[in-house]
């Protein structure tokens, strides 16, 4: 993705490996500075997808298979065996980062099967180095194609809603939702996105605007109360989302109030995409219901950014996604075309 | 309303006047401290308006009509039409505090009406303050009725969701949408309220959090994103909201985000109800398309309650109500009882 630095405009992925070294763009610092987190063991990898230092199934996939990658170079003994209890281990601690994301699962599962067949402990660790820079490169090329495939869907003059961060910040780059945006944007189409805040965590206003500043692509932030407003008003062409989990039968689990937006578009005319890689798609899950929803702490709704805005004593609750039943879906942007079910 | 102070449990009122001295909850501190403003002149009192130390068309309306007492009593000779130009510019500067609050000409009218027919400037000073008076308590009891008729929808362990604040504090005592809900709780039903948070200025998380802890109602802060989630749920029985005005065909125009809660309310079978005095019906306006949105500053939207959480260079759309056209609402719950369209 594109980066205003002082040195001028840089190219930059989400997150990359160098010497054993996971580099991600540090997101919690992100829309006010930009800097990179450098971990230099599995471990602090794992801290930093707990952290959040990186969000977004596809840039924690990415992060996910570099981690194995470092905890297969960490093991120092020859002992095949060893190595293989180690790796389950550190398979399980990785896993074991963010209960919802199956990009999480499946990086860390790429990882480990490349080193199952592996007769030395050496090709092992080559083989997981190799395969978890497979996984990131497969990952940006299919976030570039779902741009190219996506970008018919937005005509010249185009408004895009967009909820979240669904950009080359949540991927390794390019982004899901926000691809086909920047592959209209390239080819000279005029276009505009609401930018829905995306309360708690403000990935919206903090990410997604600063993505589009990064790219000079005109934008309108609001409050996620207001998309609707702007959907009955005719002003929202299409509405693109990413997702963490797309089920078996294409129920959409992704960021909370992603139900809200496609019942409202829905209701409005509004055509609603979702834009994902295959392996978004989970077929081991039937129905989006089955999926658990991750609750976190109720500190994000009771603080915005730091500042408490609600009295003392006050519970909240605080679900970090939702689902959203296929029925509303108009069609799945993925890497091999746009699809429906 | 009940208010939990340091000597215990007192009830007050939002707005109330006392040798003329009008005193008024300052929400711009809530939650965190409560504090009364004391204006002693009409001046005063519509600074207070002006800066919202008091918000809410009701509550609003209570206090220009004590601007208006306030004024009368200020006026210091014998000459009755002096009085009345005196008054009448009382009433000008009264009006213009707020540009779209429809209670507050409403009261200024009334005041002014129960002085015009005085012979002497002492008759016309006591009309003004036993008016002023009679406005708030009426304005009260209509709130109160509210809560008794609208208190039959909430069924013992009902989970209620509401959305900013129509409680006590925008209206003289009681509340609209929380009225019903604090009745039901004095009748000893169990209730649960879902409070969404309202961006962009966060009046449920602080003003109706803050009013449902004083009288010690069980609630959860919710993000504006999360009500859908509850909703598909099954969690949540009926939505009551307040609103800024009713449409002669029944739309609804209130607080950015209500109309996103209706279409979401209607899709999963949640009765969606509207509590309002009568005098928030317009006969003038046909439609709710037809009144201007006021659109604030984007301001509002890229600072969460001062903290900046979007990029520099970063525009925002704020429009700060909306339409619910009347297809989406079970019933208005009113003074007289609870009416469809």
């Amino acid at each position: 993705m594109k980066v205003k630095t002082a040195e001028g405009v840089r190219e930059y992925r989400t997150v990359w490996m160098e010497e054993n070294v996971v580099n991600l763009i540090d997101q919690r610092k992100l829309p006010h500075s930009f800097g990179i987190c450098q971990s230099p063991d599995y471990r602090e990898t794992v801290s930093a997808i707990r952290d959040m230092v990186v969000r977004g199934a596809p840039a924690i996939g990415a992060a996910a298979a570099y981690a194995m990658a470092q905890a297969a170079s960490e093991y120092r003994s020859r002992d095949v065996s060893g190595f293989m209890k180690h790796m389950a281990h550190a398979a399980e601690t990785i896993k074991s980062a963010r209960p919802t994301a199956y990009d999480l699962f499946d990086a860390v599962d790429f990882v480990g099967e490349s080193i199952s067949r592996a007769v030395s402990v050496d090709e092992a660790r080559g083989a997981a180095v190799k395969s978890s820079h497979s996984y990131a490169d497969k990952s940006a090329e299919n976030c570039r194609l779902i741009g190219v495939k996506g970008a018919k869907l937005i005509k010249d003059g185009c408004k895009v809603l967009t909820h979240c961060n669904a950009g080359a910040l949540a991927c390794v780059d390019y982004g899901t939702a926000l691809s086909p945006v920047r592959f209209a944007h390239y080819a000279e189409k005029k276009v505009h996105v609401f930018v829905d805040e995306t309360r708690p965590r403000f990935q919206g206003s903090k990410l997604t605007a600063w993505e589009l500043l990064q790219e000079g692509i005109p934008f309108s932030v609001i409050v996620d109360n207001a998309a609707g407003y702007f959907m009955r008003k005719g002003d929202v062409d299409v509405v693109i989302i990413g997702a963490d989990r797309i089920t078996r039968n294409g129920d959409v689990v992704n960021k909370i109030g992603t139900y809200e937006k496609a019942v409202v578009a829905k209701e409005n005319g509004v055509p609603f995409y979702v834009a994902v890689p295959e392996t978004s798609f989970d077929r081991n899950v039937m129905r989006g219901d089955e999926v658990v929803i991750e609750e976190r702490s109720g500190e994000e709704v009771l603080f915005a950014d730091g500042v408490r805005v609600a009295p003392l004593g006050s519970i909240a609750r605080n679900p970090s996604f939702d689902v959203t039943p296929k029925g509303y879906v108009s069609g799945y942007i993925t890497e091999k075309g746009i699809k429906k079910f």
